[in-house]
């Protein structure tokens, strides 16, 4: 059966899903290997915003006390933080700024997570923790001008409800530590935007009891924050893990809840940003490195925006240390791409996103289609991507008869990836799995990532074009219908009179 | 029938395939277009040395006569000659000199050729001309160095035995040219190394003659040069030409043909340089755009080598005026890449070369099998190409027995261009053959020109690959064997646990 | 005498200076040189628009005649103008197209102008001309679209009250030309601007006449242009001239005599573009080269925006071959950069004049003060340029009281050009003059281009800096005030402690 | 009085001084700014080898010991050590390795040095030592091949003689940890090269005793090396330190010592490495960026290659952490570069020697002047350096009688570096000392750091250039004289005939 897709647009796409994007911790941003794979991604995706963890750990070495005249002083040091934050700008992304973790000098304990050690117990003293913080935003204004850090949105801590986040998951102490915050970002500037809670799946009910926090204590609050994963419990081999996975709409879901939470009540009508989400939210899960994974993702990205703000996904590349350094250059890590940008399959999901229209025409369970401003037609499409762990279903058939206006025909253009093709993990692992490729096997591993990439010249037909794309195992398509209104062959031209084209001719 | 491909080495894979490649007149080296094309060219292909007309004729500006004192005197400029040479040496390739054409201010006549005017006449001073001659020479030794100027072949002069690049297609008058210009390169330093007499095709009686004039008059001979082309009569239309063509063959022929002419003669041993050659001798043939015609010169490319020194492929890119300004992206033109590096079936045919093994294993009428110092086996395999105009050829089959030693398994990737993929022409032609595309159509075209890639674990039985090719139409490919020497999977990897893969793994 | 500065602006500083730049014909800017040459000219002064000849002449490739059918057709080829527009685009700049020479293919008459042969006769065919006309600029409007192609303007030939530029300097057939041309352009979009007539200096009669012509016959006209040049006769030597020149005022005046000349006319108030001016009008007066020169224009661009709305330099770069292929690296090209991006002294006063600030706050006969929006104020003073030869003046002063605000100190960043300092015409004459300078000597040149710096910390009395410029010859000076606003030196911290700066600190 | 410069050559400039170059611990090089700073180091000086600590700590990520089936296991991991000496070998420049510290996983004890927790105990297991040692070396041979490493050498740990560094300093215990390393890399290959012990100063007695050990013990030694630093003890103020240093001639004495020691001893003969050196050994200590320190270490620069075969500076850039994050942008670190490559005086000294010809014509206590192949003569000249604390000296003259050949002239080109001039720290002092610039900031200071330059065409009689050279307080000059053989100015040319010379000649 053909979906006849509908000549009238159906609203414009949400940009909800390139919004914002998940990065390792924030020194990491001073690599080369990070800055590199960021200029590729913004290059092919463009990404808004960017959010990661340690802003004011001490491996940004902010937060700097010192002894003169006999006396504890603190000096407050952007380094680093200007030198990311520059590059940032200069490769079109802008911060969305998470606050924490404690600096060392500032804890009042010394419980820390992750292999680089971010301190996660409050801090010793609130007014020194809201000098920081004021200190901070005033140095960002001050360099890059008050009408651009408006835009930056601005986080107060990570998941708050775990212990390993925050000490003892005291959630009096986060909303101490919230309201304290928000209030110091409100002294630099009443303009600039502060939300919180970024809890992680499972606890729920914190946002309603924020929300009324918030509202009872008269605390600023510009938007709400959670995150979203939808693996199931890890089972561990060295240097990776192995878990199950819940159905994508289960990430739907937790994208959808806070607004239906927050109805009604004090924040009603918050803008709602899904600062974290994933699969699994472990950087040692090989799923992440999958073609399965971008077939598993693709409905997540098409709906996404239909019910919250932004959802960002966790992260954009493998330079990454939550759990060490990387011991290999496939290991399960988060990134859309690996160390020396390789392209996962994922990396393509957003890649072909990027590259859809501005207007929505249809949305199915299997595609979404949409039209660019000058005619053209795009669509993604992806074969089902089962998590009770069948087999890959092969041939899987997406019908559409799509509007294309009053052209003679219709050039498609199709960019697949699946596991035969797009798929540089299969090609490594048919490598023998090199953990630290040589210079040739880079080569071959990018070559390998790249897409498949068909055209043709389609008929068009009272204005439709009857598009059919048969799907590999877990393919992910990009069909671009490029409407040819003017065919300059003139008129004395006969491709019959070419070599090799033979009797008939293939166009 | 699978053909068993020896263990032991047949000889080394000669370089005579990219020793050198033609190009535009020499001022059109000045552009960026030509240089971006030429950087491209050099990093995927690498040729050693470039040739093409023009040096000597007014638009490079060169010979400048001029007055002072009441008398003529001659200033010799190098602005663009040196600006021209950097750049070559800077992408990591050396002229291949063509002295000539004659500059305006010493012909003897008015005769030109090409859009752009060159003076085919010979000169009004013979002492003029060789000092013409030997001061370019001595510039270019005391900017370059003599170790670097004794490496460039000198050629003197074009297709004399044409009357359209020599006047009457004098051949005394070339002869004596000759005569003059090798003695004045050898005054310079005896080290350098001069040849000729580059005639076309045709013309073979030249080259026996040529050979006795050099020997009885003493005349210094370090190499002789001849051009190549396989096509018939043009049948013009607007901005274009259609031809018929002769067997690839043909061009082989060619190639051998000055070996067998000289031995026993004086010239005997001289290097034998195919200074130019390709299918059509027309600019604007639509054949040099095609799938058909990578399959038509695989077989020429793989086995050149054999009977000639170096043939040079005419030309590295479009960017080329002979018969005026293109008119199209896709105009028929020489180059392996169009304007603005759209790579072509063709370019593909010279990459893949380029990664070709150092050592021979087998050659076949389809096929060149070659190894690397590091053990990968590289084969290029090829479809028919059929000169008489029918139907192309799908399914041709390559079956070989390949050895790569004692691997557990072999990687395989294989990258094709063919009438389907990697053919940017036809993707333009399926766009309404734009003339002058957009910047996204140039995206979508360079995208199209890119091979199909695909890759497979294979498996080695007695240090053996039994490899099974399937050839599209036109299809030129290369299959590229790793053996995996080394499998660093872990002894507790196993891929059945990742979900996506199924129950079966499909390693 | 020191003159006082006031604290008050007297206005914005015009950007006539930068609107519009000249270059050589069309299609060498086709070339990497002098794209590269661009790139750097636009980073570090950033001229608006472009402007030049040989758009519609041979060497672009545009008009296409050919036969089809029996009959005469013609096509239009954009493969060049697209190359170059796009590649001015990138470098953020436009157009500013003048519609000139004449096609061959559709010239009433052979005379041409250059050694690159611009044919200079009216159309054969008035239609023919209007059709290549509109076509090139719906192709332009196709390509870039109508909002951008609406910001540049649009110039109907050049020079054509010359014999040498226009056959026989024929006004009616000019008048008919533009009155053809004008309406063509309107037809396309009538928001398009065009204008005209593009006069040479010493024909101030041909624009009250032109005015009155297209009054009379209601032709369309968005502004009036003219050039300007300031030299005598030229007294030639092979490869170069010499000439007298009229003190600068005499540019200014030219500058001034069109919205003199238009006032109260039907023209009154139309934008008056100087679309081309230099000292002298031949491109091989070593003047150009020199330090004289930038001290000689430094009051032409610091007044000719109070008395027109443009003025270009012709040209930016020595890419150019009017009278051939230039002979030497310096040649006494109109270039601001020389082949190869070497910096002439007039370059860094066009770069000086790109650091200025935004409000003119003083005017003199040495000098101009600018304020930024930061509080930074900008200087630029000039030594005299004496037209008559007499030795150059050294130790001019210009004695400024400036006021920076509530500042404790001032950084002073000074920058200049003079005889000794960023003079690379001084530096290749002392180097023996080498006409095509080995790499290691285009080094030394660029490096001897550069203009000498130093800097200091002022004292800062009731806001303001008392500003003491000693000139050397020929210099021109970008004196930069920056305010320090905020010190961080620490309260520990005193310099007499560190090693090599003795009891008295220098600061 | 000047000094007569013989026209005999004193034999060649020895490369020691650029041999090897220091740098902050091994996983900063993954930082962006690391590497620009280090391809600008290449591009202008050219370092041979490069040295850092931390190869072997927990931040490179080498040694991962983890649990499988029960028992404990170890993975030697490259992800990081390889993106590194990647970088390294692209960049032009070559490890020299040093191995430690101990990875947390194999250490004994607890006790670290500097903010990022270099462990310094001995370890737990020598075998497990060894086996990382040769998997690590063996790693190395096989990505980047035989010959390539055995050009790095390897040095065994860093200042074993310090507490701070290796465990109460226990002179045993490194005697055994050379041993097994020693050995460990002969297994991997005979001719990889090993050394020790890198002592610091104050420590001289360790080095014959380790002499004796390894002849004794028969233990491979391929150099020796030690470190050399001229400050006193650390007066500390907040974020920096002042200290004393002793004359420039204490460096070079230092360099001298090994020499001595071992005459005559087991190691005779050995290449003595001093594999750090610098003025203080503190990383917060201003000294550093001043122009006073180009001075001071000018005559170890030129002088130190006498006495040893290399003296690697410690560090080629800021980019570094032992004392945590710099608070500011200069801050007293120990780089040529500050973050963010602004150029520091003792930058230019290094590339100012890197200018210097192969061969010594003379040496002085404040010159030495060698020559090219090609017949230019390079002087570096230096002013005194009062560690005392006086006044500096402005006015020191330099005059030399220089042989150049039998030319007409010679043209001198001039850069300086002193308290004025490429003295971006006096820049950034007079801007009130901004801890992180602006951009607008950091352009300033790039500006501010260039030598001054200036040329002259200078007159040569029998042979001889007089050179006399005022020096400015703290200059270190670089004299480039280049014999001036072919004045190519023609005999028609009159400079008297352009506007603005005058009637004297300049020239």
């Amino acid at each position: 059966m053909r979906t006849v897709v509908p000549d009238r647009g159906q609203g414009r796409l949400s940009e909800a899903w390139r919004y914002c994007v998940g990065t390792g911790r924030f020194d990491l941003a001073l690599r080369r290997d990070y800055q590199e794979s960021l200029a590729l991604v913004q290059r092919e995706i463009g990404f808004r915003h960017i959010r990661g963890h340690g802003l004011l750990s001490d491996g940004a070495g902010v937060h700097r006390p010192y002894e003169h005249a006999g006396e504890r002083r603190v000096r407050h040091v952007f380094t680093y933080v200007d030198q990311v934050v520059d590059a940032y700008l200069d490769l079109g992304i802008r911060p969305f700024l998470e606050l924490g973790f404690m600096p060392s000098g500032l804890a009042s304990g010394e419980q820390t997570v992750f292999w680089w050690h971010g301190n996660v117990t409050p801090p010793a003293s609130h007014a020194e923790w809201a000098e920081l913080v004021r200190a901070t935003l005033r140095h960002l204004v001050g360099r890059y001008g008050l009408d651009e850090v408006r835009t930056w949105p601005i986080e107060v801590w990570n998941e708050p409800n775990l212990k390993e986040f925050w000490q003892d998951a005291d959630e009096a102490a986060y909303h101490r530590l919230y309201e304290v915050t928000a209030h110091a970002v409100k002294e630099v500037d009443a303009g600039l935007l502060v939300g919180g809670p970024a809890i992680s799946p499972g606890a729920d009910e914190w946002l309603p009891r924020f929300a009324d926090f918030v509202a009872a204590r008269d605390v600023p609050c510009d938007f709400v924050s959670r995150h979203a994963y939808s693996s199931g419990p890890a089972q561990h081999v060295p240097f990776g893990v192995h878990q199950t996975l819940m159905p994508a709409e289960a990430l739907l879901e937790q994208f959808a809840t806070p607004r239906r939470q927050l109805a009604g009540g004090p924040l009603a009508g918050a803008p709602v940003h899904v600062t974290e989400f994933n699969s699994s939210y472990r950087p040692d899960n090989p799923v992440h490195d999958t073609a399965f994974h971008a077939a598993y993702l693709a409905p997540v990205l098409a709906g996404g925006g239909e019910v919250c703000d932004s959802f960002a996904y966790w992260t954009f590349c493998d330079v990454f240390e939550e759990i060490g350094v990387p011991a290999s250059i496939f290991h399960g890590g988060f990134g859309l791409l690996t160390h020396r940008q390789i392209k996962k399959p994922t990396y393509h999901l957003y890649a072909f996103m990027a590259r859809m229209g501005e207007e929505v025409l249809a949305r199915g369970a299997d595609h979404l289609v949409t039209r660019h401003g000058d005619g053209r037609v795009s669509v993604l499409a992806w074969a089902p991507a089962d998590v009770t762990g069948g087999d890959p279903v092969t041939g899987h058939q997406v019908r559409l008869s799509v509007p294309v206006g009053p052209a003679g025909s219709a050039f498609l253009l199709r960019s697949s990836v699946s596991e035969e093709h797009g798929n540089a993990w299969a090609a490594w692992r048919e490598l023998g799995r090199p953990a630290s490729p040589a210079a040739r096997e880079l080569d071959v591993l990018r070559e390998a990532a790249e897409p498949a990439r068909s055209h043709r010249a389609l008929p068009v037909r009272d204005g439709r074009v009857e598009l059919d794309l048969r799907l590999g195992a877990h393919e992910v398509t990009l069909a671009e219908l490029t409407p040819v209104l003017v065919d300059e062959t003139p008129p004395w031209w006969d491709d019959r009179r070419l070599l090799g084209l033979g009797e008939e001719n293939p166009a």
